[in-house]
């Protein structure tokens, strides 16, 4: 596996995927290095001098910004305001969430904005590259600035709380002695410089992005398992009236149906077809295309994000000036995840909608709810409830949540967003969605195998072969909880997909 | 402990948390169970004469009602449309909640309208008393029925699924044999019998009331101390105004925090007070009052569910009838459980706000944050962060969802209420708002020690000697996320506000 | 029609609704103009004599409560204090809401806790009887009191403002003239007496609560309509079901459809019917029982409401004190009406589901969207995207508002509850519900109308012959837009149930 | 005024403006006209010879299409399929939304996917330019294609309905007699080509966009206006930070703002700012600039639409054929427009924040609530009411309301996207934000003449200038009721920011 060279402005959401989940290597680009080199330098010699009060630095934070700090303060106060920063509660993270989010602020510290140490730069590079992972709660930032949950990253840094290490959690302490690292010293500004940034709602929104992707393809996939098995009409894949109605997103997912589907029997039984299936079916490449707009949105929007600066003040060390800014504001990539969970909804809805029309006999000419045999045996009748209720579910994690935020800090800090619980609320939809493809899955395959077509397509052939390594045609009742629990760990993370994409490559 | 009759008609909130809880033994009243015996008796009669067509005994359930089932089909038929119906999914109940639903389910077929077997019956009394607890999904229902989830239970009554037993999760066979108990065989609508009830909702949500009415304990503790730490005014507890505005729940607030406030300082300090505290202060009790008068009323009415009959047909043995019916539509308490949701936002919101006034110096007169020193300890800054994020998680919770249900089977069952995960997203709350009090009670104690009154209420000094006994003052930063934990700890289910009524006792 | 006598405790949602929507006269009872006299003479007292500080007499109020007033400045400053409160934004009342809102203020003080000069008071009954009617602005009150609304009226009072008075909407004090009436001159907290009050938010929702018994009364009568349009079964109307399930709003609600329904041809053509019907149709009692339940609980609240005080400071004249009190806080009647709107969106959803069935063959056996000929009729095909657009717009009205409040006046009032706006979106709800009804009635009465049934309900036919008188049956495709518009009006504040009733009165 | 040239392939947001509120003339291309000749010319053919069977030609609509209609059949079957279509609801469209409609629909059937009759297509030509506005119903669409709403304005071209002409509302034929013009006689897919579309969304949808973007003007504007007031720090307009952070929106936002602000005191300041302002104060760009960005990608999307075909079937007559498709699924920019509700809070309470904070002493070194005097005079104290309950009400607007939608004709139309519903509600939001912002910039100006700063910005001292035309300072209390209307009616479609901007012309 190739490493990732990161240099503050070329980080991408694969890259973060590659390095959270994949354990891909990072080093650090030269030119950058200088950068904060120079940053620090800058910023540390203004600090000794007190040419300059500097938020933060010689100053406190938030409220507090009218006190003073003294050069000789910084290292306790520092350690100080790290401690007084450790509020965050759990859940905690994941090691793979853990290390997304440290790469994210790295990343962005890579541009010289920041005027963070080297040292603790690097050590962000070792603690990824040593798989040094601290606990990192959740829940406790509004999400302007997730300051009460990356703080505990900062105690790590300098030995004080525990990470997952090895298979364990431990203290951070020894880990560190571990690996022959030496645990941090604070100097100015380094206990904001840990703390103020977007980089949980960030590191978990990016790998949110990537498992989205995943997941557009996994449901085109089981609208191709569904079309066929309801031997639905393939005229909405037909590529010449997407010219007239150009959107790129529907095109993508026409096109992935297409493909799926080539060889079909449906190419060639237009007769026996209805002339227009319900919306459901009909429309699909359109839902799924419109989720792709939206996250072709979200994702350009959160990569600007992965590759800036969102740090106050900002370091302008050629020009010799430290500037107050509210880079902070992550608003426009909030609104976009915002958008993404109602759009998540809505592909929710559809493939509920989907499974609901397989189980009827007036659209599929097959057994009421997929009976293999005389109506003594239940299939899928009950069922129906269990992604119904995911999608009620679904329904209610799409409301939106950004602007409930209250006026803190003696209305210093009357703003925020919720990020990370945003974050949390979208994963929460995926999961979701992972169980309600699942069971579009589990009908169309029993679709399909009740319904004996001539001929699958290339790549539904392939997904039903794997589903039913799985999950064997439903003969007789049984307790179909443990085939639901199957048909998501299955689809979780693209896996079902990435392997059916495998036979096109 | 005494254990609990069950009559079918006298089940207490309290006494479902006595059974789930704190394991009380239950026994059945001897006319219930005749009333069991001759409900089943009777239907039994008709099953095997055919003489009328009974709704999931001689005919499917759901869409497949126009299906005949013959006598010889009852077994395997009731053991098919159980397997049928096993679709939960994750999480599993705890182990005191599963109770909770057996013991509410076990109750409702008290009245003799069910037609249960009677061996099944005390097949329910052996489980809570033997303490077999079957894994209960508790996702997967819309709550118009719990039967995807209801059906687990009765698998591991014909042995057949997980239980459970001693500590350990394990085989339902297994532990039905080291109790010496035989699994079920299955007669006619038994099937229909077991799966076909609110009970998962209504046990979940007996639970929830009890906790609700010990959160409401707990809260009016937090406001009281709250007052002493701001050194607020005591006019909105004096009972005079009360008589013009006669609601009970306020009252009931009012009385129980000048309980705890007897004896303070406040009652001899007017003189120095503002004439008048923000709003949040000045109304605590009238709003946790109206969380207590919604309290009431979903009390009153899931109380009068605990003690009925939602099963659909309902046997009237004594008429020679068996009537289908639209007893199952669980909608007034479930739009109780939605007012609450929205009563606890605001109840969060009131803390939230409590607690921000308590770390401003404009209005306490102590320093910025609750400092203890020089403003070099940041104290209590960041940590408003933590409970305000949580008041937004408790924001969305509160949004409403039982609106939100799909037609479903063909749309014979157009309804639904998602009961179950109403419940999960109002224990949900409750849990975020034992964080929050905490983190007000953590303020209030901090506030007291720095303002040192003269005198302490009665409860308050209580509970203010408890809390500090898990939480030290805080006289120098420190990482609070490990207090914050244990505040909540010291919160749940009431346990610091149980020990302080103790004192009165 | 009889004069409604107010006396501070027995003012009942009826009455609000015959003096605002029937002009009945208003009489004050004798002992409680002493009440008002008695507390007046007693603030005056203290007034004069300064012996105490009375929030807003001899302070300001909000955040300007530590600013002292003088007696000298009373007058000056109540009408300023008045002025500085009018701020309210459209819409305005209608002539009936205005009433409302002044009698519901008006029986509030006769309490005699407000202190309130005697001369406004009976100016309050003045402008009842004489139909002398406020511009009242209903917008822009964050109902934690709905002073910048109310001011309006005081403004009116002091012969500054507008009114409607005999079809016009004219200067006050013109008014005022013509009737012989003296504008007020304002003495010590008269501004404050006037303005600080829930009235707008209570009256609206006396109104509404009104309205709301009659919408389903209306409901229960489109029910048993749609229930002979379908030939439902009648099952879910035999009432010993009941008995196992003692709801009391379920019970009603099958009793007055039994009684529309009594003579129906329903009653003796069993044998035809489906064994059960969809669960929109089956459960109607249960769901509407749940909105009468609903009702129940928010009606009892609200008239405690309207028989008491919410004014701070209280008077408390027996015992010679003025306490500051928090009976403005009306988060428990809220929270009631954030529940009826979730529970007005389930009748949405039911009746618009209902409705739906009633154009489904496979149920009725009638022609698709019970067409009249050979399907080139159309008939009730697109309409049902009207009702159900209708119902997606009550399901975001359901949403709630009330804990969306932000921190004001430097966080003195920072709480919130919106009141006014939950009455606006509620009347809204009902608006589209009068809609949907009429849309489902439409429906029921074309089924009847293909179907002919040998005889129907008593109740029910009454209703087909009413609305047969503006609508008739559809033979060809018709400009439906003007059939639902006339089916809406029928419908509105209850008038088709209320010549139904008339029969068997 | 230039005439606007359609194309079907370059209509923009601001052509749609011009046309609809300024009256701009439209023009047809002469390649577009011949498209839509050639497009009928196939379909007629298609339709008379029978060789196919095409949705809504010769077949009827939704479940209805499996019935067949013949040629004779034609004219009847089109005009009874409007007639059945026409039950859209009030409010009826304004003059300038039904240009908006008509225009769109116009544009989308010149791409000549459409097979619409030419007389048709230049009807509406001649009912734009000659001033006939249908009455088109805004509710009742489930904006899956706004069927019901669109009907009406084919029956008024068929000479049966009522229009707006010469200033009246009046009978369709009269207004087309009176221009000469004959009422239409319909073809085969006529009446689906009138119906079938989703313009009633798009069209309104255009003119929110082009009010939004002058919204966000005028945000700025108010935002450069406070800071002025305020004292506030330029800092955050420093442009070298957003190079750290290249977001498009926040840019422009910096730009406009500094534009504004061009000669101001702030510039020279510095020393008596604040280190930092309140986070809605120091983060406006990025805020105001997150509203730009998403803006953008709703005017990228909807500008695909408005350059679309959104019919069903797709006639393509070059290659001969007529292909069923889902192009009239809109559901991506549906997203964006949910996005921008939710966006549009977040505007709403900054713009609220910065106007508290205007009132708060501790921030700006001004007297409480920016009061002229010694206190007697209130001020602006009640009106943070008054904005914060809109404030609440846009909370509640910007929930969303797409994916609430029923499964409808039997489940052929189980999808819906309530659009016209949406731009119901964006409306709604952005007229509560002229008041909002009306009453931030009456802060501003209170709090500009208290302070009397030397120099004001080129923009700022203009638009101070005019709003003091019409609102004068406060000296003391009056009816601010009145000022609010006032300086919201200033603000609508952006009058003021538009006077404003002239001095840069």
């Amino acid at each position: 596996m190739k490493p990732v060279v990161l240099n503050g402005s070329s980080l991408t959401i694969e890259q973060v995927a590659a390095v959270a989940r994949e354990g891909a290597e990072v080093t650090l680009c030269p030119e950058a290095l200088e950068r904060v080199e120079a940053s620090w330098k800058f910023l540390y010699q203004v600090a000794t001098s007190g040419s300059q009060k500097v938020y933060g630095m010689n100053t406190g934070v938030g409220v507090n910004k009218d006190q003073e700090i003294t050069p000789e303060q910084y290292r306790e106060y520092n350690r100080n305001m790290l401690l007084a920063h450790c509020d965050g509660i759990e859940p905690f993270a994941t090691e793979e969430e853990v290390r997304g989010v440290m790469l994210v602020r790295l990343n962005n510290v890579l541009l010289g904005r920041t005027g963070m140490h080297p040292k603790i730069v690097t050590l962000f590079q070792e603690f990824l590259n040593r798989r040094i992972h601290p606990l990192l709660p959740l829940r406790g930032s509004v999400g302007e600035g997730d300051i009460t949950c990356m703080s505990l990253i900062g105690l790590a840094m300098i030995g004080e709380w525990e990470v997952y290490y090895r298979g364990k959690r431990t203290a951070a302490l020894g880990a560190l002695e571990q690996e022959g690292l030496v645990p941090m010293e604070l100097g100015p500004k380094d206990g904001l410089s840990l703390v103020s940034t977007n980089a949980v709602g960030a590191g978990l929104g990016a790998l949110l992005l990537q498992d989205l992707r995943e997941l557009l393809d996994t449901a085109d996939l089981a609208y191709a398992m569904t079309l066929e098995g309801f031997q639905g009409s393939v005229s909405p894949l037909d590529p010449a009236p997407y010219d007239y109605r150009p959107y790129e997103g529907q095109r993508k997912s026409m096109e992935f149906a297409r493909k799926l589907l080539e060889g079909s029997y449906l190419w060639n039984s237009q007769e026996a077809q209805a002339l227009q299936d319900p919306l459901s079916i009909r429309c699909s490449p359109h839902i799924h295309g419109a989720l792709r707009d939206s996250l072709d949105y979200a994702t350009r929007l959160l990569e600007i994000h992965l590759n800036s600066s969102d740090d106050n003040p900002c370091i302008l060390f050629e020009e010799g000036r430290i500037v107050p800014c509210g880079n902070f504001e992550p608003l426009n990539w909030v609104l976009a995840f915002e958008m993404l969970g109602i759009g998540l909804s809505h592909l929710s809805r559809t493939a509920a909608s989907r499974t609901l029309r397989l189980g009827s006999p007036r659209f599929t000419g097959l057994p009421r709810f997929l009976t293999p045999g005389d109506g003594r045996v239940h299939a899928f009748g009950t069922i129906q409830k269990v992604f119904c209720s995911l999608d009620a579910e679904n329904r209610h994690l799409a409301n939106p949540v950004s602007p409930d935020y209250s006026s803190l800090s003696e209305d210093m800090e009357d703003r925020g967003n919720n990020t990370p619980y945003i974050m949390l609320k979208t994963a929460k939809m995926l999961d979701n969605l992972y169980y309600i493809l699942g069971m579009e899955m589990i009908h169309a395959a029993q679709a399909i195998d009740l319904r004996k077509p001539p001929r699958l397509g290339r790549g539904t052939r392939e997904a039903l072969k794997i589903l039913r390594e799985k999950i064997p045609f439903l003969d007789k009742d049984r307790n179909l909880s443990l085939d639901v629990v199957c048909a998501r760990d299955l689809l979780r993370r693209g896996k079902l997909v990435k392997e059916v994409k495998k036979i096109f490559a």
